[in-house]
């Protein structure tokens, strides 16, 4: 008789840990009557065994040293949700060596070592499989690899950190500035006490370098991605973007172009009409254009405790099917085979094209605009809108917002340095790239 | 030395067929450098050899008669895209007990045939895959197979066929009536010279029994869908619809309840905040409610060659994955084990509870509603807004809009009748559903 139980390890009991418990023990049945197999949590591994969590592990054997686990037990799958790189990455180490499936949810270990990692799941033959690392519920790894493997993928774009998404969507809603938003996300719990990775644009960047590794067959390479976070979007751009037909969003945007491979996380204007822009809150959304599918996107809950732990479920059934039919036959761990992963050539932000969002703060008088366009005009810029908005606080400099038409990055870095030492010009230009996102 | 060739046959070389072949050749260094096996297309077959096409069959073997081709050849799967129900499933059965495995992108076969097809399946020790039988290129049987495989589903609600979305689409844009813009659709390709199927919400229902199946795990059950068409909807609704904050969409939908389970294809008005409504054209979009996930949406192009092409070959190359391995652990055809598969009970359209949007023609004098409103009382509904509005043409008759709140169909259904009794009434009272689709 064939084996038809599953026994896993849950390294972590935050929030996605809690979940994953819970959801095992809540749905136990439904799982049982698609996957026809049992998974048993064996053993479980956090920091302190008393501490108060809303998941029930009292009939589960307890580590506080998740490697201790890994070293003791007999299990198939080690489920690590502890997050972070140091101790994740020995403890994931330690359990392939012992040829012992993983499951994470953890996108810093996968975009800053999966490289590493993906050899010694090849030597142990071994899988490790990272769902919930991108875009919680939404099963954004397993369409990539799994659906458009026929495809060759042009670009994919994505709202895919919940706060900064949070954040903006609030400002607008509320007409509130950053600040005030920002400290009642951290109020609600939908922001972190220390947010910078998510703010800044680290976290959108790790889980890029995931999707851009997957979608174009190129290694893991976070460092060449080029990333700004939502620190300096003001309520007037919110606005004045709105006015103009647009939305403001964090977008990560990964893009074959002929030069090569455009890698960015930065705030965008998004064209009201597309489904992108109509993405709100902690939501997450990933569009992926394609030779063959076309266009097509994928939405859902970004981050929370059951949403994440749906997709590291379904990530230990996967697992759990190919050990019980003992299959040899994986799907590749970044979806191409390993020896088709090339280092394409990835642009330098300078080299990318866009249309831009401009806001400059001018001197009220006349003759200001004529030294500005003379500018973009030995740039090659051309300016496709103008809205010039009175400034009831202050009448003596009123903002000028403008909307180019296609251009070079570099150009308009350029061109902008030259203005903002105008004398007529205050302080420093708002940019903000416009993404058309068609196919 | 491991088998690294899959060798296929095609069956039917139209729309999807030439696709299918186009994109094997096209991006087959993109599916080597992906799967790490060959697809080889061994053997075609069509009515007629000589016909024009869009692909080139020159060096591949080609047979008239489907049943011969698979009788002759030694192949590991079928690709069955002849369409209907007669000839392919004859096909079909015939490459099973040959040991064949499938894949279509048949909805008929699939929805009416299917439990049937499911033990034959089983006896063989083979696999169909049907992903390119709903909603194009979006990968929603997938994701609900493999990736909400953990999750319970509340409720599926899909625009799954393009025809009638694209015909309500143009009719609000353009200002058109029905009969107008289903002939430009037909003059354009977008529907069949024929468009009974999708108009009248055959195909949607077809594609609507899978999804209910591997949602809820009941066997293939078409013929308990209730199925309306749009031929009914007229261009004032949609406006009246859009003054009232709504899109009037087709929708299949399928939901369980306290009662048991809705299946149901009809127009509905959704809230013009929901994505969905802003699903425009020939695209398609599905969206779940689970419990673990929480709500999420696949949006793509829901018909087309090459975009039904990305599914096939997603399909082929998982069958192909597992025949490499010779796995012996499927994912189980209606996503259940069959013994989970339940009859459940489904409900009567009586038995369901929506809001509706009325349109009544009554006479233009005083006293009209107090009528109308007397009978609804006597039902227990309660009327949610009312627009009257003027009829410049002809001011003897004006139409009213009502929008009810939440009440169970039979009631509705009973009130209209007797409203439609009333001298002050004239004609057929249009009734369409109003969809939230909140979790």
């Amino acid at each position: 008789m064939s084996k038809n139980k599953i026994k896993i390890g849950v390294a972590g009991l935050g929030t996605v840990g809690s979940g994953v418990i819970n959801l095992l023990e809540n749905n136990k049945n439904e799982i049982l009557k698609r996957s026809g197999f049992e998974i048993i949590v064996q053993c479980v591994s956090a920091a302190n065994k008393n501490k108060k969590r809303p998941c029930n592990i009292n009939k589960i054997k307890f580590y506080e040293d998740p490697i201790k686990m890994v070293q003791s037990e007999d299990i198939d799958i080690l489920v690590e949700l502890i997050g972070g790189e140091s101790v994740a990455k020995d403890l994931v180490v330690q359990a392939l060596e012992k040829k012992i499936h993983i499951v994470t949810a953890n996108k810093a270990l996968i975009a800053l070592h999966g490289n590493e990692l993906s050899k010694i799941c090849k030597n142990n033959k071994c899988d490790i499989a990272y769902e919930a690392s991108v875009a919680g519920a939404v099963p954004i790894i397993k369409v990539i690899r799994e659906s458009l493997n026929s495809n060759q993928i042009h670009w994919v774009a994505g709202i895919i950190n919940g706060t900064t998404n949070y954040i903006l969507t609030e400002m607008l809603k509320l007409k509130k500035d950053f600040g005030k938003v920002l400290k009642e996300a951290k109020d609600l719990g939908y922001a972190e006490s220390d947010p910078t990775f998510d703010i800044g644009g680290i976290d959108a960047a790790h889980k890029l370098t995931i999707l851009s590794s997957i979608c174009f067959g190129i290694p893991l390479n976070f460092k060449s991605i080029y990333i700004e976070g939502i620190d300096n979007i003001e309520l007037d751009d919110l606005n004045y973007a709105k006015e103009l037909g647009y939305v403001i969003k964090h977008l990560a945007i990964g893009r074959k172009n002929s030069l090569g491979i455009e890698l960015r996380v930065h705030p965008c204007l998004i064209p009201n009409s597309r489904l992108l822009a109509n993405v709100d809150g902690v939501r997450n959304a990933v569009v992926i254009s394609s030779d063959a599918a076309g266009p097509t996107l994928y939405y859902g809950n970004g981050a929370g405790s059951y949403a994440t732990a749906s997709s590291v479920v379904s990530d230990i059934i996967d697992i759990s099917r190919k050990i019980l039919s003992s299959s040899n036959r994986s799907i590749p761990f970044l979806s191409y085979q390993d020896k088709e992963l090339k280092n394409k050539s990835i642009l330098n932000i300078n080299e990318i094209e866009s249309r831009y969002y401009l806001r400059i703060r001018v001197a009220n008088k006349p003759g200001v605009l004529a030294g500005i366009t003379k500018i973009f005009g030995s740039k090659s810029i051309s300016i496709e809108s103008i809205l010039q908005k009175e400034d009831l606080v202050n009448d003596k400099y009123v903002p000028i917002v403008l909307v180019t038409h296609k251009v070079v990055e570099k150009n308009i870095i350029d061109a902008l340095q030259n203005i903002e030492k105008l004398d007529v010009v205050k302080g420093k230009i708002i940019k903000i790239r416009i993404e058309e996102l068609d196919s």
